[in-house]
């Protein structure tokens, strides 16, 4: 007898109209605020409200109130900016992950951490289903909605975004005016054209002038950091010291990870660090253009490479590097809760064993450059790297033989008449 | 009968002592004219010379009165910018390039072009060897031997530095008193403490206090680029136009291949442009320390990315992206001239039919910014990707089947219960 | 100005209702039969249909009249085989292609053919839709539709057993009834209780008792080859003659490449090759079982690494072999008219330079035996492979320094107290 | 201060005439017998000799006799077949590791082990060298030696065979006679003119006239396995039980490691299972003939990929898939102690947490059948794969969505007039 023959997925096949309670990742904002209501109305469902503190650098507790307002009995609100950077950017930034040569993948590793959250809280609270503020043209819907199905196959998923015709500013004004929903919600001092996202490791820029890509970014849209041009004319030296890929202290001092990465986007801010304009492709298919500033991330990226650099055994390293645009990609399109993206942690994680030591770096109008390594598990040997004596410890005769080796099967080849010109 | 009962590998056991006619790679310098003298006087042997312009910076034709003052007959002088350009590095940065995350190959690309001379003059002037001044730890003596045994498999390598024991700098001084070699072929001003190796490409410093990782470049060490510091306080803006994928005019005007890397490297250098401090792993098997100047190159590499993000498509970038390490480390071991190398060109090329356009940079004080890119082809497609209406062109519910198959497999697998988190 | 601020996707928002014309890919079979008479009905158009030879062993020709008795105008009716076997079951066999290290994608490799010629005549005959009665659950709908949306953008796609509500036997037959559409459509012998699918590279075996992976497929399912133990006792000897990774004789007479599949197929059938039973992953997310009879595909694949493996360089055949399973994916998953599939292609047809010479194979009861391979361009030098003297061809003094240096990064991390057992 | 200015790699620069104590890995045979007294006369140093069962299928313990005779007063003599399967065999076949797509790694797999033991036993007896049988054109020197400095990095190591100048059968014996080595040593009866290699994963032949790659192997070298031609004309079936991608029980009878691959061979080799022919690529440069039987091997590499076939994640068995080829060359040449080959491991490992369940087999004249496969961790799930109805499990409107998005950068392509066919 077989043992495959139940259903795995015993998927009650789930009609929209039994939702009885949903789970929605709520900012606070007019959106969202919409989307508290919508979903009330729409789905005639109890609507529980869940805001984090990912260090956007944004009151959160505010949203309590605004929840309240819309009949909200269950409401979330918490600071996750620990976790956020000690269990997702940390492990992302031993890989030396970059999405596409640039991106250093801010929104998206943002996403799974929320997509977990509000899978426990359905569990807590016993929803049947979550809810986002995402479109359906970009990629974090589908960051929300693969997290949210790898931890819980059964839970059902609404994005408003995708289902409603309040597609335009003006229908979504006159939905707040006819349900009601205060107008304070609506943020009174003057709208940023573009769409944002921030978190503690980066803030992102979409939309409006960006939608041209010959167009260059106004000086004014970016927050987090002033113009090169516009930092100090002194440079900023800086300590890094590393335990196992991931930095523990900065200047001898020792910090937590979300410290670590605060510090850094403050120092990094301040010295014109961490600005990027690119376009990129989606996972639904398109290009799109962004803009990005993440000032630590940046120097954190730079840092980990130089500790890498006399730590890592070559090998290891090379595996790695064509391993990460893999990796990175998986984070990008929203396979963070997946087995592939485990196997691959499982071999970064493993290869981190010895990055311990200091980097020291010069930052100065925009540049992040090292000037120092060092580690008491250092790999690099000034005794056999050197253009002196070296006491016997290398025998370039050895060279000879290896380079005789290396070269042979292209002699047979060109022995052969082959032409590898 | 099997068709394959032949040697192919047809090398006499060549004796050393065989030898007729060696090519020698020869700079002018102190270094390789007592290998000149020395090859004589060990091998008996006749040597050619072979100094090649690849955009150093120093004179080449006085190298043809130090080789005539050592008795040599068959003296080579050429010219090789263009071709270096137009064939080793143009190709090599359509595929973004870059080895252990840093390392812009300056010196590895050179190489295979040098060796290929070497072998098409031995075979002009009949040479059973050729011979050139890296030493046994490097990795040039790789490169050169690996190409020269690729393109004439029967040909006898001679590296002076693995077999003489002229290894400290008083043996070799001592070595040209006793062999008449004149004694103004020594540099009379100071001699820089590093070593050194430059093309059109880069410059490179090793040795000396570089030989402590923590201890930081000194700034008088630095030739071809201001610091950031001491670069001007106004931006440079320049349009790049690609054709294929490589440059072919800056700010509208037509240039040569070796002309468009000349240019970058002086506006690049004069914006503190392109100074990089790192330490990689030899093919030999050691560490080393690095620091090296690659101007326009680093240009090259921000503004081929930006173009490319516009009209490459997503599957051909990542691919590319995969591959590019390994590409990386094939030219950084020295097999240019491989048919693995052939391959990864091949598949590269394929993908630059359609990379054109036009990318604008800001380049200030160290920072290469892209702040725009153009093109007749490019797939950025505004109306898709816009905040706004999008005139059906995207349908925003395919996204929820698209994110429900892919989510599929993981459903499934909670499902089964397993753990994803 | 910008460059791009085109429309790229100039899709008028097709609604369905206004397709005048559409092609469908028509196998003369029941189900498509079905499919005709809906898309006249339903969407009131014309309906070319497009029946193939790709080998599958039945007539096409008895197609036309039953199309005609459902009232279609334009019939087109074509023998493919040559063009399927030349351009597309070749070149995938250059690669050693395997699918999940089993599967020799006899379907996968057949469709991309199928989209061209359904979008080829759409063109001209000024149809705006295409039409195929793959199923929403597999691989086909995609193969079909990702070659349609490439070739043509604009096209309006139709998948009947997407739509409509015809999913049992007995509501299909209700329908047939009720249009009038032939009694004798319907297979009279016996049906299969397979899902079946053929062409001249395999014949494929879906459904009934095979949905449970612990029950062994019955004897009799198997169309194409007598089992091992019905084979005959004496085994059958065989020459294949390569010409650049392609067969272009067997036992040394010139044959086409369908000539060449063909004979394979006869011969390795009779010699019960190529029986396959396997669980694989669709790309829409899930598992399912299929058995697979590929007689010829299975000898090919053997001789082809058979004659590789004395013509091809090492590091040739290794990138292959590390890229053979990403060509295999992009295949199976519909994507053969795409970017990524070009330059993988170009990779691997460029490493097919040299892969010329014979390879002479035993069947004998499933087994497919390599006893011999030789070439003009052989690599395999019998002089310094051998026990015997080599004469000095090989020096084997030179294995101690390339041991040496290749272990020189692990001493130097063993020589830190790293544990690397 | 540097933390990196120590000396790394303090190898006294060890002079052979230095050695007082090498570890022999000796066979009992003639080579390895010459080897000892070889050594004490060349080195004058004491030899403790080595010799594991690895399942070759030859008494051991007939060696300490042999050792003894030659004066050696260290002697080890040891059953390592628990350990080779556990720790060294079972985990590469998690990989479904296989070189060049044939190989199953016999040789390459049983080094590290032999390297290790060597190690150990030098340190348990203060010996500062090792030495071993193997020649200077082959892989397994790389292999020994590899092993042994990445354990032991200032270790002497000794080749004779690259050493000595018995580089044939009269000199050998010569020095026997001279040297007064036991003439029964050698073996009387008709000695196989082929160089073997066996442990119980496969026996290996190279040489004579396997030399020429176009004739084929004669049936009487083979000694594993009977010829298909000869196996039974009764189809022998069997149940395989995995643990986490290890076969734990056969036929429901639980087994150590050593004995399921005992067992495999044993019953594989009866039905003519395993017997390979190839030329391969050597890491030294050339290519290779090698014949090659693996009968449990052979049966263990298709069972594992059948039980992973419904329990494995469909993109951890890509990435698993994608990567062996490189994990095999990791082995294949000898890097098993090394960083690289631990990340490795850790990720293949990781992804067989749920490869548990049972593979049913059928074995018939060299064919390995699965004809069954079931777990209670399947992934396969009848349900969602059905032909039949799905009870709403998948909706086959998503599949429009999924395939539209999957389309959409290659519309957008060809609405630019790309031409992707």
């Amino acid at each position: 007898m077989s043992l495959s023959t139940g259903l795995i997925l015993r998927l009650e096949p789930l009609y929209m109209s039994d939702i009885k309670k949903v789970v929605l990742a709520y900012s606070g904002g007019l959106d969202t605020s919409v989307i508290v209501r919508w979903l009330q109305d729409t789905y005639n469902c109890e609507v529980v409200t869940f805001t984090a503190d990912l260090g956007q650098g944004e009151e959160v507790e505010p949203a309590r109130a605004k929840a309240e307002a819309l009949g909200v009995k269950e409401i979330y609100i918490e600071d996750l900016r620990e976790e956020f950077v000690r269990d997702f950017v940390f492990p992302m930034f031993r890989a030396n992950t970059i999405y596409e040569g640039e991106y250093l993948l801010g929104t998206s590793i943002a996403r799974p951490l929320i997509a977990k959250r509000l899978i426990e809280i359905a569990n807590e609270t016993g929803a049947d289903a979550i809810s986002h503020g995402a479109t359906g043209k970009g990629n974090d819907q589908i960051r929300f909605e693969l997290g949210a199905y790898a931890l819980k196959p059964g839970v059902a998923v609404i994005a408003p975004w995708r289902e409603w015709d309040l597609t335009s500013r003006e229908t979504l004004m006159k939905y707040c005016e006819e349900h009601d929903i205060p107008v304070d919600f609506s943020n009174k001092k003057k709208k940023s054209p573009y769409s944002m996202d921030a978190n503690l490791l980066h803030i992102s820029y979409e939309g409006d002038i960006l939608e041209d890509p010959w167009a260059e970014a106004e000086d004014d849209m970016w927050r987090w950091s002033v113009s090169p041009e516009e930092a100090p004319d002194q440079a900023t030296y800086m300590d890094l010291t590393y335990e196992k890929g991931d930095i523990v202290a900065i200047d001898g001092k020792a910090m937590s990870p979300a410290t670590v990465l605060e510090y850094l986007n403050k120092v990094g801010g301040e010295n014109g660090i961490g600005r990027l304009d690119i376009v990129e492709n989606r996972f639904v298919g398109m290009k799109s253009r962004g803009c990005y500033e993440t000032p630590g991330g940046t120097i954190m990226l730079r840092a980990h490479r130089a500790i890498e650099s006399i730590t890592l055994d070559r090998e290891a390293a090379h595996l790695k590097d064509e391993l990460m645009p893999r990796y990175a990609k998986v984070i990008y399109n929203g396979f963070w809760w997946s087995e592939e993206r485990k196997m691959l942690q499982q071999m970064i994680d493993e290869s981190q064993r010895y990055v311990n030591g200091d980097v020291r770096l010069k930052l100065y109008k925009g540049n992040v450059i090292v000037v120092g390594r060092r580690s008491e598990d250092t790999l690099f040997d000034e005794s056999i790297a050197t253009f002196e004596d070296d006491a016997g410890s290398y025998d370039q005769k050895d060279a000879a033989g290896f380079i005789k080796l290396n070269a042979l099967r292209m002699r047979i080849e060109a022995g052969k008449g082959r032409d590898l010109s």
